[in-house]
């Protein structure tokens, strides 16, 4: 089957360009001598993330106890849930850790310490824990001075029903960087804030096994990871603008695009009309603050290949309007109505949402095959 | 059951709001003299439009043929399928046709009109077409004065294959009104357009029996429908803080939320965390064009009292921020480590498409049933 016989809009993969971007990041990390803790929240689907679980990188990161159930039950147990804990979901964590689940968990709060221990105690388990540091002012976590993080690190040390296994750190900053310099920065900052908090807790005579940093950024553009015992990423699996943007990657790089189909020319204003809107792309504008404004994704000839004059300037709930950057006047009959088109994401977690599976292309329009995602909670 | 014992994020239908609002609209429209073909969009729910589907407001609208399939298995016929036609759908509605399914499709361009001709006759039926009007310059459709109407309009009546069923209009600018009066003027135009293209066709010995218009906005505020024969509109059912924005609705009136944990605190930045991140509130700001900015969504209590001065600020993935407006301080112990809130959405089409099921309540925190909803395509 062919890309051309699919109802639009669909999510397509490259499967080649996934290879390579996988390649080059785990040889990256191996330069490094750090192991991946790949984050699954991107892919969401076990095809796509089993060419990274080799070797010594078989530990995940997920974004959703869906996620942790999911790949649970094909065969990865080494699983850090990486969203602050709520106390309503550790019978769920618990159900998994019975199963057989090593699944750790992260908080930033004497109230978190203490409902885990108290529910780990009612439920019999122990619920390893790590505490999130604050790395770059941007979302969650203590900050790497702040004596609470010894405070946090002994409760866990000492009650029963949590274990204390380390430390965390995401420097989401990375991803507003203005340039290549700034990254670099943020990375040293994020591993820095990390073995600082570990430090402070071995100094405290607690123990700290697990240094855990990262970002796709950061990750790409880190120089030294020593110190630190595993990096994060996720999103450098498909690549997208943003990353482009940030220079992590070319936009030829980009293994997942929306494939949508023409459905209107509006040729006064200029705008051809498709039928991928954002309940396809998605609402995420992140490149909006970038150098390049990519509009709600660039648009590829059906082949994958960039046409880097045309973005998609403009959504509905299932149109699309693409423009023609600058002011050259689009031509119409480069888009014949019910032709098609592929539209990288600026955010590839964000637009891949918005599908339940993946059309596995390798640089061709040839279909190879399908792939599922879990979506939701 | 109650919301308490629910695992987050997840979202929330208050039946008793879903109730008013469809009352509000039928008996508005009643009023007016006017049938309601609801779109189906917002809700991708049977048991949510259900109360929708009495006495003659029986045919809906959708935007993707998944909703075409699901709502038609549910016993209702009469569709209108609202996105300009692109040809690799038409054996699909084909196939839904032979069903039994009276399935309507627009379009807007000869070639689309001829495109649909030559598959009817190859597939061996007649798809019944309208011609979309471009009333307000916002998206797709054929200008009010343009002579392609009659082109369009004597292709489609003429050929094989297709047949001329009328006209139908959109007016998607109804939404970036920054007042009444001009969503009375837009409401207006939209009529206006609409009744003008089907007398050009009647003058030009054409048909017309069907003269469709409509938005949430602009069906809520026109007070003249002579001439047309349907209003289109789905977004009411739950309303949302765009439509509050508008005057269309008060934001007690929004009947769906997304309800999240407290997972921290960060009181130096005078940030609440959650667990609802914009995977759960979708990446919409249409808000942020408006008098009063919502940021990603309005905070209420677990019981659905809306905290006027409390918005979702920024989100990750899968991390919501909430701090409150102005200058003055948040009280960290009113939100607690593992409380729970309610989030009033900005667009409830794009924040109901990050679910797979509605938690329905009836004015309580007691959950009374759960109804799916059908995303994708």
């Amino acid at each position: 089957m062919d890309l051309a016989q699919l109802e639009t809009p669909c999510l397509i993969l490259d499967k080649g360009k996934l290879e390579k971007n996988i390649k080059k990041m785990r040889d990256h990390l191996a330069r490094l001598k750090v192991p991946l803790r790949l984050h699954v929240k991107t892919a969401k689907c076990i095809e796509a993330v089993r060419p990274v679980l080799q070797g010594r990188d078989k530990s995940i990161t997920v974004s959703t106890l869906k996620e942790a159930e999911y790949f649970f039950s094909h065969g990865i147990t080494d699983i850090l849930y990486a969203v602050g804990i709520a106390p309503i979901k550790l019978e769920h964590i618990a159900r998994l850790k019975h199963k057989g689940a090593d699944i750790k968990i992260i908080l930033d709060s004497v109230e978190q310490a203490q409902a885990v221990a108290l529910a780990g105690q009612k439920l019999g388990v122990t619920f390893p824990a790590l505490i999130e540091i604050d790395s770059d002012n941007h979302r969650a976590g203590v900050r790497p001075d702040d004596p609470l993080l010894i405070e946090i690190g002994r409760l866990l040390q000492h009650e029963k029903g949590v274990e204390l296994k380390g430390v965390m750190t995401h420097a989401g900053a990375s991803y507003e960087c203005k340039n290549t310099a700034a990254i670099h920065k943020v990375a040293a900052q994020e591993r820095d804030a990390a073995i600082v908090c570990a430090g402070r807790l071995q100094k405290a005579g607690l123990p700290c096994p697990i240094v855990s940093v990262g970002s796709t950024p950061t990750a790409w553009f880190a120089e030294d990871y020593s110190g630190v015992t595993e990096v994060r990423a996720g999103v450098f699996l498909f690549q997208d603008l943003v990353l482009a943007g940030l220079n992590v990657c070319k936009v030829e790089e980009i293994a997942i695009s929306v494939l949508a189909a023409v459905i209107g020319h509006q040729k006064q204003k200029g705008w051809v009309l498709t039928d991928a809107g954002w309940m396809a792309l998605s609402r995420d504008r992140s490149t909006s603050q970038q150098t390049i404004d990519q509009g709600y994704g660039l648009v590829c000839a059906l082949d994958g290949k960039p046409l880097n004059d045309f973005i998609v300037n403009a959504t509905n709930q299932e149109h699309g309007i693409i423009v023609k950057r600058g002011d050259s006047a689009l031509v119409f009959k480069d888009f014949p109505i019910g032709s098609l088109v592929r539209v990288l994401p600026n955010h590839a977690c964000a637009t891949a949402a918005m599908f339940n599976k993946y059309y596995v292309v390798d640089g061709t329009t040839k279909i190879i095959d399908s792939w599922q995602r879990i979506n939701g909670w």
